[in-house]
Order: structure tokens, then sequence, then C-alpha cells
């Protein structure tokens, strides 16, 4: 049982947002609660933000509007996600205690006035975390209207002050016990940075040029951890008195904690996911940032924390989306998995600086375009109730981790940064998507057996066992295809020395000497299979060493070297094959590749001769047909099958209208013949 | 009387520069008296950056080399402005007393070397201003050169440090009396950030994101209202012992001070208006400079205080004007209001961080074209005396105040950074700069009565009265013109709950629920009476609500919903109108909203048919004609008139050569009929 | 005797890296040795970063590996430039001592981790690096292997902590004596800067608006002289113990040091550079740093101390040269002078900032084609041993220096940032590199009585006695070519007064009263000998006072001005030419101007005719020939000659192959007839 399953037997998909009643006088509550309920709400997450309001001044607390916030939604069948408050400690925290502010690598310590100014490394904000948090579970724990905690907000940030230093030297004599070992694994002996002490190790603070990279990525993952122990400590003392589920919510491709590490400290996997309603990419970014999500905890259902409405605040120039985009965004994430749609948040901030971030009651108010879709929106959600709980089932995976993301595309003087990871990530991603193809990203170190095919995009640095699990899925069958500079360094972001990619030299039968970032004019590439394309950014010095040789650098340094290769399992125990593509093609180039490594692994989608602006989407029995155009767009069905979302049986000709959706119940049809 | 009117009564345009005579040897200064008189120059601004000559240790004055300067200026009849000089401490002031320095948001504290390093909030630092100030007027209060006061130069800096949180602590007691007060102002309840104590409230400095933008405009406040102190501290030293006027030089479209407040702390309005010459539209941007410049003392005659005879030295680029322009610049502002105009500065310095600053003497000498026409200039000048003390009357005002800047284009997390307060508003002004059709920029708080035609180009913020206030326009009969994101926010930059405009909604028959910042491609615009057209940038969401619906968006999210509205005498109380505008339509669509608003409220330029590089402008009885093309151009004239640069009676074809200008006294053609 | 002869008379060439051997293990070394060998190497840089290693505690050292490492070279022949390290101090020194670490001109004291921390005014700092110099050159002054000494790397820091204020301040009283020749000389009279004392004065640490630039300057002087200080510290401690020449790595067009000033400090004068394979513009760049660094100390061989074999790593897309760009590249720079050609590093880093960084070992090890090219050079190389210690002949001067180029290019507030004293440099150099005509980069004050031609593109700031030894080019028959915007301050960075360029007014018979930088569409100019073209950037208000006007501004501010001028032997005492170019011309209308020049100077390249891609440069009795193209070229050879690289006679047709090469020796030609 997942930790959402308690919450959505009883209430389907579960749907609402964020809610801040503080800033608000009671008469607003109730109008907002009633807007709830007509709206289909089921789950508001509230004290986010409300340390503040509720321990206003050191020790004393105000609980008595929280009280009777939860009970008016308990009374309206509201649930509560009930939040810790350590996102933002109040203000006279600092004043008293000024280690508590964090302090960034040029040593400016962080003022109040925004969020996210606390040092997670303070054991003073520690215990004042601790207290605030014990004091809202011991009244609230047996709440019947909290279902869920929720944990701080979008963990992340990073700190420099000696607090951390001293933490971080701790963290570091447990990684590496001595500091001869710490030596080594940061490759120290070059520019005499050999540490005679664990004592003279500081944060990467501002340096008058590049810092070691190892001490870099070391720095990263201390941070992601020492947040973890702030989180641990939150959750313990929620466990010790609450059996609701924990959940924090997550930020799917954002590089400040490493969720496969996280995963098993939470209950549920939440994410915020704010796709960019001015990028025609965003529909696919979305979706990979949802197969990320889900990969967290091996494809449990999960839940998307928070969404935009509307327009954000935080870009420059902020495009709001149309309420059909609204709508096909919240149905892409269940169809990728999600079984609540949640966002931020319920009803717009008249101050403060969220204020033109949009809301699901705007500050026009309810007689609006954007509520009335809310409202819409929220039955529709309603009758998804049959895929809640069901699964994706992916026969294809795509590896991905924090460490080798921070390695390959975070840290100083690679390269080239133009070739980066989540960027590739994307680019592999995009043909699976819109074939339809069902894709968990996971971690390297996952069980990969399920997988018939194994897509390694870019994965710059890994170590020796995950390498290996990597290398075995031809030897069992499957397809494994590798992007360029992957596999090259291993966890201490140390180059590994030999031809690359050297861990999976042997099971690709190709390997490297030299990576050729490319000019601006990128290089013409031949190909018997593919046709002659011009692939850009980047370029390797290959030979096959037994792999066929199905494209060709055409000119430039590399003229007549191989560009992408394929081991058949003519040459494979186990019957798999193994691929590698060590440039940038083309779009349709890259589709055509995976085309064929599908076909080889024996992978299709759920439906043929999808327009291309429909995307595509199975979860369970439940196919949903999303049309991202402002156009009406005709599916032709196999055979009948019940739309979820009208109740009406289709086949044939499936008529969706612009920016319209399906979710056609499979089950029936299956069942039929 | 106005401050200027003691001056001008007796000299005619005002006509000089800032001279820094302490660079320089003594028979250096008898050069420049001899070729200020030469040129015609009657107003020097003496003592700008001369505290560390006056004042070269603590405690002791220098004063003999002033003494100097001032008879010699006094024996050539060159009248002086007397600075006090505290923008520029001398080096032994911040080496003595560290905190007398300002420090920058990230804690940086500023150091010698440039200018403008000094905390205004330290009292260590007022004491020695009061001290030399104190000094100099006394010595000098009687001297019979000094017919004006410059007090400092160009306020505008912000400080962080602890004496001026310190000081905004105090401010911000003042100004909400309870911290409740100020709780419910900046919102705090949001974020957590209520505030126990006003103890607890620090300036916004460094975050991790973004500030309590209401905390960052009130600090905007304080800073303006700090250094205003600082302003009238000497204001009062030098009124107690003189009764000359006093001006310090503002910068127009600058934030760093509400002028508005200042205006009254002044006798003289003064400007530093630095044009680009490499931009085509500098002139239009100077002409909206002057006409914001004029309106922050109703109208009153001003002081062109400072500009560049050639080109400024702090553009990446700077390319510098021609003679021409050099003229033109002038010209066009004594026909906005200006009786005087000066140049930054006299002498170009050979040293210091601006020796490529252009001045009236280049380093060439005088013997150079720039001197040449420096020394027409002063001739051209003289015979503009007619114009001395008249008044530009506008029947148009544009709205503008700092507050409403402040909030709607320099807060963080706006909708879009694409919208500019001032760029929208010159794009209002444009149309009415080329008609020739006198425009005064007023705040929203000003006495409209006598427009008739009120333009609210943005006006993100506005209170309660004065929102009232331009409402009223309407019914008074008068037309008011509203742009789009107006009246959104109260004076806390609170977003006003309901359908937007707010307070204007009614009045304008419109109202709406969504802003919708544009995609690149823009969206297109459909209209009976302006054609079709690309609108930029922005949209909202409206409906009408008894407006004429004038334009309609015609593709987009907002297809079919009113664009630009306009609400017409036959609704309205008072017989005006109401028009608003909700996106950014081309050039040529705004000019011609702006020409159906004039025509509404029956204003009409003061000359027709004048080619497109022929700017008009009348002041008082004389209209100026500047021919800013590189071609000669011609005008037709409606009748006789005389010319006061020629002496010319000019009548029919006016023919302007290049860069050339006429100043046409129409007073007797009208009384000859 | 230069300090090269005695290392090139028994090893040729001079071909090695830098090797980092405490990076690797004792079977690597050894790997290393032997690849060395077969490469040719016979000259490598060892311990630049070994101080850590060395004494990895205070006071302890660690000599026995190095002692193993020099054993291990000299037995296979390979002679040591050994480095005292005092690049990157180990991270117990900052640990100890924060004051031996640098503070920015923000106050942030820099953090290790990365290299080049270290505040070279700390005295504690310069005491510890005498202690690991002192213990180093104790050891190895004797030790066979040791043939030279590599003082440090790449010196080139700024610090502005208060140590080197004091520093700062003592060297101004040096300079100055009294502070009123440092208010003179910095013109602190503008903006209130005067000091009282020496005392006020700090580094140009952060000031809200633009620095005094004479302080600027004097800072970056300052600047240079402490870095020298250091490193004269160590030159010292090593010529009492050793007669091996010492050396330090400069790089060429950097701002960090005067070379000029430290030329005598070394005995060689080596050079980093690193060429951009991305930019076309590469090679001729190339060739003007080796120019400039041959005439560091007056035409001396020097040695290339460091280049890249592939990509670098510091760029954001860093492109990898070709192997035969590799070779390219080593010929040009013993083609401009220099007898070594060695590389940054020998075995590519497995891990630390640089791991990306090409090396002559790649990652992939020596069975690569890099390596083989590596290999392949060697055995080239040591075919050029008939050039070692020749001289390359110059007749041609171009005149550089880096105070000038300071003021010129890197302080605050000049009319334009886009005339680039380098970049003008380059401009003036590429049409002589084009023609094979060999030119020295000297400073204002060199000799230069042995050049024809004498070309000042770009001088922003000379003193006079400099500013008379260019003067005295025509006067003694030679021609004197000036860029613009040059001669225009002294050497405080004051602007000269009077018509500009001040000292050189009456030698070019010309004179100008305005700089006009230009829009971007530029300028049109009309000349009979060059035909009209448009000028860019840049023009100039002039009159001729007796040169001949050979191009004429044809549009704008400046129509009928003139643009080009020439002073010829007609009006001038000893028949020499002066010319001035006060634009930015395109480039073929550069070459032609400089193709007159070098007529009238009687300066011919030495082969008629070569393609356009193939670089000609004669350095002795050896003419090099290197096809930059990715295409076979066809040079025609006036008679035969000898190719040193193959031993062939060659006449006639010279076929070289894509990226080819030949090294003619024509001394037995010469000799036939």
């Amino acid at each position: 049982m997942t930790g959402l399953d308690a919450l959505t037997a009883t209430r389907g998909v579960l749907y609402g947002g964020d809610w801040n009643p503080e800033q608000w006088t009671p008469d607003v509550w109730r109008e907002d609660v009633a807007l709830m309920r007509a709206a289909g709400v089921n789950l508001v997450s509230v004290g986010i933000f409300s340390w503040a309001t509720l321990e206003p001044e050191l020790g004393r607390f105000d609980f008595a509007w929280l009280d009777e916030v939860l009970d008016l939604l308990h009374g309206a069948g509201v649930a509560v996600d009930l939040a810790t408050p350590c996102a933002s400690p109040p203000p006279w925290l600092a004043h008293r205690y000024p280690e508590t502010s964090s302090v960034d690598a040029h040593g400016v310590r962080m003022s109040v006035g925004s969020r996210n100014h606390f040092c997670p490394g303070s054991q003073v904000f520690r215990d004042h975390v601790a207290a605030v948090v014990t004091a809202i579970v011991d009244r609230y724990a047996d709440h019947p209207a909290v279902v869920m905690w929720h944990i701080g907000n979008e963990f992340g940030q990073s700190c420099w002050c000696d607090l951390c230093a001293e933490r971080l030297r701790t963290w570091l004599r447990t990684r590496y016990g001595t500091v001869d070992a710490l030596n080594e694994a940061w490759a120290t002996a070059f520019w005499s940075q050999r540490y005679s002490s664990f004592d003279e190790v500081v944060p990467p603070r501002a340096a008058p040029y590049l810092h070691n990279p190892a001490a870099e990525l070391d720095f990263r993952r201390f941070t992601s951890d020492q947040l973890r122990d702030l989180h641990r400590l939150q959750v313990d003392l929620v466990r010790a008195r609450s059996d609701a589920p924990v959940t924090t919510n997550f930020m799917n491709f954002f590089p400040g904690v490493d969720q496969h590490v996280w995963a098993d400290d939470v209950d549920v996997v939440a994410d915020d996911c704010y796709t960019d309603p001015s990028d025609p990419g965003s529909p696919a970014r979305a979706a990979l940032a949802h197969d990320l999500v889900r990969g967290v905890r091996r494809g449990e259902p999960w839940l998307l924390m928070e969404q935009a409405a509307g327009a954000v605040n935080w870009r420059p120039h902020n495009v709001p989306k149309s309420t059909g985009a609204m709508v096909l965004d919240s149905l892409r994430a269940v169809a990728h998995g999600a079984d609540g749609v949640c966002y931020f948040q319920w009803r717009a901030s008249t101050g403060g600086a969220e204020r033109f971030h949009s809301a699901m009651v705007p500050h026009a108010g309810p007689d609006t375009d954007l509520h009335r879709a809310v409202r819409a929106q929220g039955a529709l959600l309603q009758r998804l109730r049959p895929v809640v709980g069901t699964r994706v089932e992916a026969r294809v995976a795509l590896v991905f981790d924090w460490p080798a993301w921070w390695a390959g595309e975070l840290l100083p003087a690679r390269p080239s940064s133009r070739l980066g990871v989540v960027d590739q990530l994307a680019a592999y991603h995009e043909p699976l998507w819109r074939a339809g193809i069902a894709t968990d990203v996971v971690p390297p170190s996952a069980d990969l057996d399920g997988y018939d095919l194994v897509v390694v995009p870019s994965l710059h640095a890994v170590d020796d066992a995950s390498a290996a699990n990597v290398a075995g899925v031809p030897a069992r069958g499957g397809v494994l295809l590798v992007g360029p500079f992957s596999g090259v360094a291993d966890e201490h972001a140390r180059v590994r020395r030999g031809r690359f990619p050297v861990p999976w030299a042997g099971v690709l039968g190709a390997s490297g000497e030299d990576w050729r970032p490319l000019d601006d004019a990128g290089v013409t590439v031949t190909s018997d299979r593919y046709g002659a394309f011009t692939a850009t950014t980047w370029s390797e010095h290959l030979r096959s060493d037994g792999a066929d040789v199905l494209a060709t650098y055409g000119d430039g340094d590399l003229a007549g070297h191989p560009a992408v290769l394929r081991r058949t399992h003519d040459d494979l125990d186990g019957g798999g094959q193994a691929w590698y593509v060590s440039t940038v093609p083309p779009r349709d180039v890259l589709a055509a590749v995976l085309a064929d490594c599908l076909a080889a692994a024996g992978v299709t989608g759920p439906l043929a001769d999808v327009p291309d602006d429909v995307e595509v989407a199975r979860r369970g029995d439940v196919l949903f047909l999303l049309n991202r155009s402002r156009s009406p767009q005709v599916v032709h069905l196999p055979g009948p099958a019940t739309d979820l979302l009208t109740g009406d049986v289709v086949a044939g000709e499936l008529h969706l209208p612009a920016e319209g959706a399906a979710a056609l119940h499979l089950a029936p049809i299956e069942r039929t013949p």
C-alpha cells in the first residue's frame, strides 16, 4: 500500500492547493471553504508559511486561528495536508539569533524579508524547528481534518557559514575516515590542495579561480544530506504522534537535493511542477518531470503538489496558461501516475512577493473564467477515480541521477557548457513521449530487469557497481542505448583512465580517445540507415571494436570515424543490443535511432497514427489522449472504449476539440473479444 | 513670483555651467572668466565638489581661493550658484569615521576614491556637513556674486548600514504607529514575515529570494525622505543667512528621490538632462523629461542645470552631439519651460573620472568648433528674453508618480518586466509631442481641473484619494485615457481585490479579470476604427460593462474580448469620455487613439502640416520650430511672425536649415486682425 | 649569450611540458619517462603545484618522491625546469594564517580549494615562500637534472586587503614623495578627492561610482611591482645557490604584470599561449603574441612554456585543435623566435579542476592519435636545430606598453569601450603578418633606431620622454604610423591640454579637437587613393596643419574633414614620413595604408604571391611556410632551398599538404648566385 492509498480510497483523485488563510479574515475563510466545496476540492495544504503567525513571539503560540481553520475545512469535507513551517522562520528568530540565517559563498549573511533564509546547520535553528513542530503535532495529530503532513517546503538551499563548515567536516570524516582517503578522492595532489587535516577543509567559498570539482560535488552531496537531516528531524517528530503519511514537495529537476536518497524518508512523493506556457516544449518537459518523479519511489502514484493555474510571477515575462492548458497539465500528471493535482495557491495573495502568481481564486474573484475552469476541472477529476492507485507500466527506462547531473552539468570547466545533462535527457525522452511509450526515469543503481530498453542519454559520472548494473542490460536480452560523454568519470568526478566510456567500452564494442566539442557549424554525418545529417555541439573520436558503424563523421577532424554504433545480439550473450550515439543528432535522426531501439526491444506504443499534437499516455487500463493544439484533432481508435471524462462510449474516429482530452477506459474492450 | 524671476529679470535666459576652478591655476581662472564673458555666460555653479579643497583637514578651512574666484566672476558680471559640497566628502572623513561611508545591500562598505560614498544616515556625517555648510554660508551669504544656492548634487543613493536601519525603524514607527499596522500594510502574513516589534525590521539586504514588495517600496520612500532630511538640513542653514533662492539638481526620471515630495523644499526646480545622441528617440524623451520637470512645481519655469555640450563619458560607447543638436537641445528646454540652460561643465577636466565628459571649453581649447558653437549659442539665448518667465499652457496632463513607478517597474516578480512604466509614459507622450501639444506630467494627486485630456499610461499603484481624483475627470467633462496595468495596487503595492482596475472600472465602463503577458508573436487586434493591427507584450482579459468596444482581440486566448474601449458622454455625467487601452498597440495606432482623445477633448496643436522632423512647441506667445534633421525643412506659416532668433519677420514658407530653429513671436500676429 | 643558449646548445629545440607527477604512482612515472624519451621530450617543468606535497605540514618537508622523480628524468636525459611552488600554498597555511589569503575589492577573503588565493603583500606568506624555496634550492641546486628554475606560475593577481593597502601607501610614498605630488598626479581636485595624508589612501575598493583613473592606474602599477617583489625574492634565493637560468611564465597580453618592467628579472622569457581553435583569427593573434613576447627582451629567443595539445577546459565551449593545428602552432612559435615549445601538461589529470584540459598523454593513453602526433612532433622539432639561437630580424616595430593599455582600455569612463587597445594592435599587425613581415612589439621607450617603420596603433597614455622617442622616427628617415586616440594622456592618465595628439601634432602635421565615437552605421570616407569606404567605431575632428589629406570623412558631422593624413619627407627633416589614421577603416583599407607605409620605408616581405592561407615567417636564414587551411596549397619559390622538416631540396612549386608546413633553409640559396 502506498502512502496515498488511504487518502484516495475514499476521495478519488486528490484536488486542491496550498491555502494560506493567515492572510485573510474569517469571512474570507468561510467564502473560501464554500468555494472549495463547490469546486470539488478535497485536499488543501495549510501552514507552510505560518510559523510567524503560530509563534508570534518566542515561545508564545497562537493556535486559535488554525483550530478554526481546520474545523471549518473538516466541516466541509476538505482534508488537510498540514505543514511544518520551517521554510520561513519568523523575523524574531534571526533578530535574536543571527547565526540561524544562512551565509552565501561570499560571506554575506542572508537577511529576513524573503524566505528560506535559514541556516540548515544551525543547532539553534534546529531546536526552534523542533519546538514549533512539536507544538503543532501535539495539537493537531489527532485532528480529523489532518490526513497528511507536509514537511517544510521546497528544500534546496545551501549555506557556507562556519557552522555548516563544521558539519561538512564531520560529514567528510564519516564519508572518508581518513584525510588521506579524502585527498585521494578529491585528487588534491593537483594544484597543491592536499589537506593535512580535516580541520582545514571549508565549503567551496569564493575563490580566485576554479574550485576542486570533487569538493564541489561532495558539498552538493553534503548539502542534500544536511537538508535531509533537517527533514528527518521533523518526520521523526511527526511519526512519533501520527500515523498519517508524510511528504515534502520536491521540484523534479532541481539540483538542490538528491531525491533518490530522500525517497524513503517520505510516504508520498510530491512534486512542484511549473511548466512555461511560452515554451512549446513545455508539455514534453512536464511529462519527463512526471516520469522522473514517478521513478523516485519505483512507480508509486505520486502527488502533484504545486502547479500554476495561470501565470507564475518569477520569470521576467510570465505568459499565462490558457484554461485548456491548465486542464491538460492536470490530466497529463494523472496520466503519468499522479493521484492528485494541487496548485499554488488557492486564493491569490493581495500582498507579498507572490501577489502576481496566479491562483485558483484570482484577485477578481470566483466569477471569472479561471475559477470556472477550476470548478469544472474538479468535476472532471472526480471521473478519473478508476485510475487511482493504478500503475504506469513502463518497459523503457531512462537513466538519471543527481550526482551524475551535478558532475556533468554543474561543475566548472567541463569540455562544453552546451551539452546539458537534462537537455540530453529531454532529447532522448521526447521521441518516446511522442510515441506514447511509457518511460521511467531511474537511477543507474535501479533494478533494470523489468526494462526492455534502457537509455542512458547523459550519465557523466557513475560508480563501478552502477556501471556494471547498466552494462548488464544486453546480457539479459535488453537493448542499451548510451549517449555521449557518459561513463566518463567515477563517483568523485575523476576521469576514468583508458578509452572511454571505460566501463561500457566492452559491452558497446566501441571506444574513444577524444571528446571534440564542435564549432557552431556542426559536422556532417553520413549514414546509410539515417541519411546524411548535420550533428551539432559535440563529437567524439571513436573506433569500433566490433560494433556495427551505423553513421560516420563526414568531414572535420573525425572524417571517416564512427558517429553512431550498434552492437547486435549476434555478438553478445543474451541476445541484447548495445547502441552508442557520440554526437547530438537532429531531432528526427534521434527519433529514428530510438525507433530502431524500440523495435529491437519489441516495445510498441499504445496507439498508431496519432496526430502530432495529440499526446498519448497509458496508465493502467486507461489511455489518455491530450490535444495540446488550438485546433480540433481526430484520432482513429482500433475499437470502442469508454471515455471516463464524458462517460460516452467512443469508437472509430474520436474527435478531440481544441485543447480537449479523453481518458479511454480500455479494460472492457480488452475483455470483450 | 518664482525663484528664478529675480535672476532672469536682469539677465534674460540664464546660461552657463558647472565650473570647478579648484582644478586649475589662477591664470586659467582669468582665461575662463574672459571666455565666459565672451560667450554670454551669466551663471556658473561653483563648489559642488570643493569640500576637500575648502576643508583640507578636519576643521581647517581655506577660503582664499574661493574668495578670489567669486570676486573674479562678480567682476565679470557672471553670477554664481554656490554649492554646498556634501556630494563628495574628503577622504579624511571616511578615514577618521568609517561609519560616514555607506554600505550596500551585501554589507560592503563603500570606499573613497569615487564620489557619493557617504552614508546619509550617519549623524557624524550630517554634523560635518552642517559645519562646512555653515562656514560657507557665513562667508558668502552676502557676497554679491552669489545669487543662488546649489544644495549637494544629484541626491539619490541608498544605504543599507546599521545606522540607516535604525533610522528606517524610526521612520516606520512614525509612518505606521504600531507594528500591527506595518504588518497589515506589508502583508507580512505571507511567507511568515510578521514582525513582533519594529526592532526586527532591517533594510532589504541580500536575501535568498524575492523581497517583500511593500518593504522595498517603503525603503525607497524612506531613502528619498532621508536624503530629503539631509537636503533640508542644508536648506535651513542657507535660509537662515541668505534670501537667495535654493535649488538642487534633480535628474528627471531617476528613481532615487520622489521629486513631487521634494518640490516645495526648493525655490527653483533644476534638472540634469543627458540625452543620448545615438538614440533617434532622444528628442522625444528629452521633451518628456522637460514636461516632467516643469510639472514638479506646477508649471513654474525651471533651470536646465546640467547637460552635455558634446559626448558624455559614462555610457559604454559615447557618441557626441553635433553642435546643431547642442543648440536644439537648449532651445527645446526653453520651449518646454526652462529659463536657463547650463552644462556640466565649463572646462573639461584633464584628470579624474570625467576627463572624457565634454565641456563648454574642450581640452583643445577655445579655438574649436565646439566652443565657437557655445559662444554663438550664448548670443542666441539672449534673444529669447521675451519668453523668460512665461508659462507653457497645457490642456493635456500625463499622470506619473514615483511610488507608482517603483511599484510598477522596480519591485520584483511582476507579471512582466517588458511593460516599463516610463516606456509606457513615453509611448503615450510621443504622439502628443509630435503634434506639438503641450503636456504636463503631473502626479495623480494634482489638481486636474485645468486639463481637458488626462492620460494615465501606466499607474500601477495609487491610493484611494488619488484614484478618485483621476476618476473625476470625465465627470467634469474631460477625457480620461487609461493604459494597461493601471490602478492595480494600493499605495502598499497590495493588489486591489475585484475586477480591475478596481477604482476606475466604474468610470471606464469596463473591467478585467486577468493580465495576460503575450508571447513574442503578439496578438492580432481587429478594429473597425483603427484597422487590424498586431499588439505586443501585454493583453488583458476584459469585458465591457457599458463601454463601446473599439478594438477586439482577434486570436489567442482572448479572441473576441475587448482590447480598446471608450465610454462616451452619452453615458457619463458631465459629458466627458473615458478610454481604456489594455495592450501595447503599434505606434501609429496609439497615435490614432490619442488623436481621437484630443479631438474629443477639443485640443488641437499649434500648427498643422508640420514636417515629421520638425518639432513644434509653444511657450507663452512664442512658437518654437526645431528641425532635428540633417536636411532643410519647410514649414508653412498661417501668417507673419517675428523670429526672435533672427529678428526677421517671416511668413508663408519658413525655411529651416538642417538642425536649424526658429522662435516665432506670435503675439503681434494675434493682435493684428 | 641568452639564458636559453646553454640549454639548446646540446638539445636543439626544447620540447616538453609541465609534469605533475605528485598525481601519479611511481609506475606511472616510469611509463611517463619512457614515453617522454620516445617522444623526444627534453625538458619538463616540475613542482609548480607541489608545495602541499613537499611541505605536507608546517615545517615538515618530504623530498623523497621528488628525489626519485628527478633521478628518473635525469636518467632518461630529460632536463628539468624546477619550480618554486608559490602559486598555490597548502591549505594548512590559510588555515593557520588567514591573512595569507587575498581579499577582493568587495572585502571578500579568498578561500582555499582553488589556486592563487594568496595575498602577495602578506609578510607571513612571503616568509613561508622563502622557507619552502630555500629548502628546494638547497636540496636541488646541484642536481644534474635541474637546468632551469621556474619561479611561481602565471603571476597576475590583485589583492585589496589591509596589508596590501599598507604596502600601496609605502609604494606611493616612494613614487610621489609628498602627498601634494600625489594629489597633483591623481587630479584629486576633481570630485573632492584630495588626500591630506598618505594614510588616507586605500586600494580602489568597491565604490558607488567611477574610481579615480590615476588611482586605478597606479594600483595596477603597484600590483605588478608587488608581484615582482615576490618574484624577485625567490629569484634571489635561487641565484644565491644556482647558476641555472631563471624564468617565469608570462601570459602575453595579460594585464596583470608589466612584462617590460619585469624583463630583466628573468634569464629566459617564457610565455603561456592558448589560442582559440574556434576563432579563425587565432593564428594571427598567436603571431602577435609571439612578437610581443620576443620584444620583451629585445628579440632574444624565448620559450613557449605552455600551450594546449588539444582543447582547453576554461572556455564555455572548448573546441580542440586538430593535430595539424597543434604542429602549426608549435612551428609558428619557433618561426617567431621560440627556442622551445612546451605544453600544459604532459599527462592529463584524472581529477582536479583541469581534468578536461588536454595533455600530451590523454586519458585514453599513448595509443591515440593525439599522442602519436606529439611523438611525431618531437622528431620534427629536432630537425629545426639550425634555427636555435638565431634572431628574427625585424625592420618594423609595433608600439605597445602595459600602462598605456591599462589607461586606454581598462580604466572606467572612456569615450568608447569599443576601441580596444589590443584589438587595434591586432588590426595593424594582421596585414604585416599576412605579408610575412617580421614585426617587433616594443614599448615606446625602446630604442627605435633599427626600425624603418614604427607603428603606434593605440597608445593612449605616454610620458614625455617616450613621446619624444616616438616622434623622432621620421626625423631620422623612418616612417611613423599613428592610430586613433594615441598620445592623448600622460603617464597619470591626465588628458594633455591642446590639440591632440599633443606630443605628435607637430611631427604629424595634423591636429584634432574632438573624439567622435560613431553610431553603429559608421561613416563614409572618401579617398582618391583608397577609394570610398565605410569606417566604423570611431572618428576624430581633425585638421591638417601641413600634412597631405589622403582620406576625408564624407558624411556626418565631420564631412569634409580629414580622416587619414600623411606628412611626407618634403616637409620633414630626415626624409621620413608621418601618417595618421583617425578612424577604424575596413581591413583591406588598413592593409593598403600599411602597404604604403612599408613601401615608403622600403620594407618588403620575404616571398611574393603567397596563398592567403599560407603564413610566411622568416627567422634567421629559415623561411617558415605554414598552411593553416584544410586543403593543399602551392607556393612558388624563387629558387631552390632545403626543407629542414624533410631534408628535401625543394624548388619552383612547393606543395604544402593540408595543415602542412615547410622550413626552408635559405642560406645556401643566397650563397649560390
